[in-house]
C-alpha cells in the first residue's frame, strides 16, 4: 500500500474547499495536513477541522516549509499563481495548480521551466476533462469509433452572467470562461489549435459591454491535424447551465447531452417536460473536480505523469490570447507557439 | 450545532460496509464508533480503520451494552433482523434496519411493539425512496401535477438472476426482490394496496423454477384510493438495470428513466446509440443508500419521526405474502391488514 | 402491371372517408367506383367526386350488384358488418372489413365461414399492425433482436372519454376500444392470449360508470408460448393520444414512443419541454390506414394471402370477451378458442 | 370555391416528378394540365399519365403558349432558370422555380425586374421552411418563447457525398449545398446577415478537393439584429442525412432534432439503440416539399403573396457568394447587398 500523501492547501475560497472536500470524504489515499489563506477565521477552521483537515494558517510558507507536506494544491487568485508555483517547485513540493498559471505567456514559460528543473510533479486544474461525458465522448474517439475527427463542437453557455464589476478585472471572456473550452478542444481532438476566428457580441448585458468585454461569442478554428472545431458562448442561458461537445468524424459522431437532477419526465396538458440541466457549476462538476485531484494524488504516489501538464496549462491561454486578438482585429489568427 | 452521533454497525457484509463509507465520507454529523460482525477478521478491521470506523468487534452485544452509542444499524442476515432489533430497542437504541424485519408477519409485529414500547426510533431500509428519481416522480404527485393518481407503474428488472442455490433460501422473489416495488407502490400512490394479482412465469432460468420460485412476474394491485397499479418483473434484463416508475393521474403522467454512466450519443452506420443503464445496484443507488442513513441520522437528532416507520417495515411483507398466495391459487387476493 | 382495382366503399362516415381519401391520393393502383350510404347527400357526393370517385348511392346493393366492382370496403356501423359481409361474399365481392365483424363470436364464425366457401378475400381492419412504430417493434422480435418474448406490454390511452351516451351502446371499453390492444398483443407476440385478468375502475368520469362501464383498466394475459403481457388503459390522458408498447425478452427489449407534430426541444426557465403526442387518432394512424387498404389492394391483385384474415377478426373478440367476464366476477378467465 | 389552378411543370426530372405527385396526389385545388421534357419519354410520360397529369410534350414553350395554364413550376438545370422564368413572366404565368434562378447576382436582379414588371407571382423552392420542425423553431421564436435571438445555428449534414464529377459543375458546396442552410438563417433569425466568415476543408473525400471544392465548412455570420449565426456542413455523415437547427435568445433555446423512420428504441446487451434520421432527403423533405407547391397554389388563388419572393431568391446566392470570396480569401468578409 502507498503512504497517504500530505497535501497543503494554499488558498481557502470556494475552489479550495471543494478540493479540501473531496480530499477528506474521496480520496482515502491523501490527507490535508494544512490549508493556508492570509483571510484565514474561526469559522473556516471551524468548517476545516469538521472536514478533517489537520491545521489552518494565515501564511502559506508554513505550508511549503513543511517537511512533512508532499504536494500543495494552489487555489489562490489568478494572479498570485505563477509566483506560488514557483515558490512551491523551489519548496520541492509537486504542484497541482488553478488554471491558469498566468495570463502572461512568457510568465507561464517561465514557471514552467522552474518547475521543470525542480522535477516536482506539476498539473493545471483543468477539472471538466474528468468529467463523465467529456470522457466518454474522448473514450469513444480513442476507440476508434467516431473515426477520424473533422469537426469538434462545444456548447458552453453559463446559467447567468457575472456581475460587470468582475468582468472587468476578470481578463475578459476567453481566458475567464472559454479557457476551459479551449482545453476541452485540445482534449477531444488530440490536436492542437492552429488558426482562430472569434466572432463576439454584447447581448446579454450592456453593462459588460461597457466593462470592455463581449458576453456572447462565436469561434472558429482550425486544427493541426484538420479538423474545424468550434465553440458557442454564452453568459446566460435562461434553462441554465448548458455544457455540451460533439467529435464529429468519419465514422459518424459522440455528442453529450447534459445532466440533470432527475430524469423524470412529466407529460400534461402543457407538454412534455423534462428537467433543466444542473444550474451551478459545481453540481454539475462535482464529481470531476474530486477525480483530478485523485488523478494528481495517484500520479503523485505512483511517479506517473500527471494528465495534464505543462503544456496544457499553457496552450489554453495562448489560444485565448489569439481568440482576443482575432475579436479586435476582426480576423482570423494563426497561433504562434 | 447537534451532538454528533454515535453509531454502531451490526452485520459488516456488503450493505453494513455501503453503510459503514456513508457515514464516513459524507455524514459529518455522525460516527461510527463500532463495527461487529461475527466473521470480523484482519482485513475488513484494516478496511474499517481506513474508513474512520473508530473499533470493531465480532460481538454485536458490545454495541448494545456501549452506553456512547446512540443507534444502531442492523446489517445481519434477514433471520436475525427480529430478535436483533427487540435486543437492540431494549438497550435504548434507535434502530435502523435493513428490510425486511422478517418474513412472518406475528413476528414484525411482534418487534414493533417491542420498540414502541421502548420509545426509540425505529426505521426501516427502504432505500429507493430516497433515489433522485422516484422522489422526483412523488414530489410531482405531492405537487399537484399529475392530479389525483389513478395508475401507478413500476418496471423493475435485474440485470441477471441470482444463482438457484440462493433462491432456495431467498423466501421467493415476492419477498426478496419485488418487495422494494411493494413498498415503493405505496410511496408513490400514497394509499395501501386492497388487492392483488400476481401472474408469473418460469422464463430466465428453469433451475429457478426448479428451486420453486419465478423469475418474471405481472402484478396488478388495486389502491384503497381506488387506484390501479402495476410491477412488471424480471430476473434478468439484458440490457442492464431498469428500475422506473410512473404515476398516471388526472392531470397527466410523471415517469422516471433509467440513470446512466454518461448521456453520450454515439451515431454510426449501426444507428443512434447511448449508455445502457448503470448494471449493478449500488452503483445505481449509492446516493440514496447514503440520503436514507443521512435522514435517520437527523430523525434521532431533531427528535422527529424517521421517513419510514414501523407500518412501513410491516406493509410491504403483508403485500408479498399475498402476492405468493395469489401465484399459488391463482386469484386475485384480498389483503387483511 | 396489374389491372386496377375497382371498390366499392360501403358507408361514407369518418371511416369511409378516410379510405376513399387514402384510395384515390395514394394508392394509384385502385380506384374508387362507387361509394354508398344510406344518408348519401349533395356535400358528401361533392366531396366524393373531388376525390376522384366515380360515383355514389345510397343503396350499396348496387355496389354487391355490380360486376366492375372486385372488391368492397365494409364501413357501417358495427351490427351490419356481419350481414353485409356476408351479401358481399356471396356476390363474389373480396371484403376488406372495419373491425370487429361481430360482438357475437357465434355471429363471427358463421360469417367466416361464408367467406371461405365463396372463395373471396377477407381482411380485417386492425390498421394499427401497419403502424410504423409497432412495425419496427414486430421486425425487431422476427428478426430475433429481443431473443424469445418473455412479456408484452402496451400502453393505450386516449385522449379524452367519448360521451356516456356513446358507452352505452359501445359494447363496452373492451370490445370498443381495448380489441386494438388484443390484437397488438398477438400481433407482437406471435402467439395466442389463453388467459386473461382484467382490473378495471371509473377514475375519468362517473357517467361512464353509470352507463355500467369502466374508463381505467390494468389487463393481465398469458400467452401460450408461456409469455406474460399487459395491457394498460385509460379513457383520458390528459397530454394526448398516448400509443407505446413493448417487448421484452432474452435478449433485451423493443419499446415504441409516441410520433409529435416536431421534433422541436424548447429550453426556457420552466424547463426543457418537447410536444404532445398527436392528440387525434386520425392524425396519428392515418399512415397505417393507407398502408392497410394497399396492402388489402396488393393481396387481391396478386393473389396471396391478406396481412390479417379471418382468425386475427375472431380472436380479439373472444379475448374482449373473456376481459369482460373477468372484470364481472374478479377472476382470471381461460379463453376456449 | 376557387377555380382550379392548372399548372404546368418544366422539367421531367427528380424535382419535377416530385412535385407532379404532390400536386396530383395531395392538392385537389390544381391539376397538373402539362409536363415538358426535352428529354421526355414514353416510360415518363407512361408515369405521368399515371399520376393524373394530363399531357407531356418535348417543348416548354407549348407550356408558356397554353391560356389554359395559369402558372409553372420551373424544374429544369441550374442555368437555364433565369431565361425560362423570363419567358414565362412574359407569357403572363405565375412562376414557381427551383433555387436558385442564377449563380450571377445581376442575372438574377434582371430576372426578377421582369418578373416585376409582368406583375405575375413569383416563388422559390427553398422546401425546408415547410418543414415541420424548422417551422416550430420559427414559431416558437414568433411566439416570443425564446425571447431576442441571439445565436442561430445549423447543422446540414449529407449522407453521402456527390461524384467529385458533379461537384465541378455544380457551382461548389456553398451555392450547392449551404444555400438551403444561408436561406435557413435569414428564415430562423428574421434579419439579415451581414458579415460572414467560412472555414472549410476536405475531409471527406480527396476528389472533392481535387475539384476544387471543400467538404467540410464551418461557417460564422453576423446578422443586421446583432445575433451570431453558424453553420455546420459535411458531405457525409455516417448515419445518416442530420438536419437541425437551434434558436438560442434571451428567454431559452428552440433546437430540433432528426426525424427517423420509427421511435422504437431497442436495448440489448450492446446498448440503447434508435434509428438512424432518415438518409434520403426526399424521405427527409417530402412533406415539405408538398407544402411548398401547396402554399404556391394558394398564394396564386387567393392572389395574396407568397411565402417566398424575390428578395429570397437573391440575398441566399448573394450570401454563397460571400462565403466563397471569405473561403478564398481567409478573411471575413461584408456582404454588399
Amino acid at each position: 500500500m502507498k503512504k497517504t500523501l500530505n497535501i497543503g492547501i494554499i488558498g481557502a475560497g470556494r475552489i479550495g474547499k471543494v478540493h479540501a472536500e473531496s480530499i477528506c470524504t474521496r480520496i482515502p489515499a491523501a490527507v490535508v495536513k494544512t490549508m493556508a489563506d492570509p483571510f484565514m477565521n474561526d469559522e473556516t477552521e471551524k468548517w476545516a477541522k469538521s472536514m478533517g483537515v489537520v491545521s489552518v494558517t494565515k501564511d502559506y510558507r508554513e505550508i511549503l516549509a513543511d517537511r512533512e507536506i508532499d504536494a500543495v494544491l494552489i487555489c489562490t487568485p489568478t494572479d498570485t499563481h505563477a509566483s506560488i508555483t514557483r515558490e512551491a517547485a523551489k519548496a520541492g513540493k509537486h504542484i497541482f495548480c488553478e488554471k491558469p498559471i498566468d495570463l502572461n505567456v512568457d510568465s507561464i514559460k517561465e514557471t514552467l521551466k522552474v518547475v521543470e528543473e525542480a522535477g516536482v510533479k506539476f498539473q493545471i486544474g483543468f477539472n471538466r476533462r474528468f468529467d463523465h461525458n467529456f470522457r466518454a465522448i474522448r473514450q469513444a474517439v480513442v476507440d476508434g469509433k467516431v473515426g477520424e475527427p473533422q469537426m469538434i463542437k462545444i456548447i458552453s453557455r453559463d446559467p447567468s452572467p457575472p456581475p460587470a464589476e468582475y468582468v472587468k478585472s476578470s481578463g475578459g471572456i476567453f481566458v475567464d470562461m472559454t479557457i476551459h473550452d479551449f482545453d476541452m478542444l485540445r482534449f477531444l481532438s488530440g490536436s492542437e489549435v492552429e488558426e482562430i476566428y472569434a466572432q463576439g457580441a454584447v447581448l446579454v448585458d450592456p453593462a459588460i459591454g461597457e466593462a470592455g468585454d463581449i458576453d456572447t461569442a462565436l469561434i472558429t478554428v482550425k486544427f493541426a491535424s484538420g479538423a474545424l472545431g468550434s465553440i458557442d458562448n454564452s453568459r446566460k442561458a435562461a434553462y441554465g447551465y448548458d455544457q455540451r461537445a460533439e467529435v464529429f468524424g468519419s465514422k459518424g459522431s459522440a455528442a453529450s447531452a447534459n445532466d440533470s437532477p432527475s430524469t423524470v419526465i412529466l407529460s400534461t396538458e402543457e407538454g412534455i417536460t423534462t428537467e433543466k440541466p444542473f444550474h451551478f457549476f459545481l453540481e454539475r462538476y462535482m464529481d470531476s473536480f474530486a477525480r483530478e485531484v485523485k488523478e494528481f494524488v495517484e500520479a503523485v504516489q505512483n511517479d506517473t505523469e500527471t494528465p495534464l501538464g505543462g503544456l496544457d496549462a499553457l496552450r489554453p491561454v495562448q489560444i485565448a490570447l489569439a481568440a482576443g486578438e482575432s475579436l479586435k482585429t476582426g480576423k482570423p489568427v494563426k497561433i504562434k507557439y
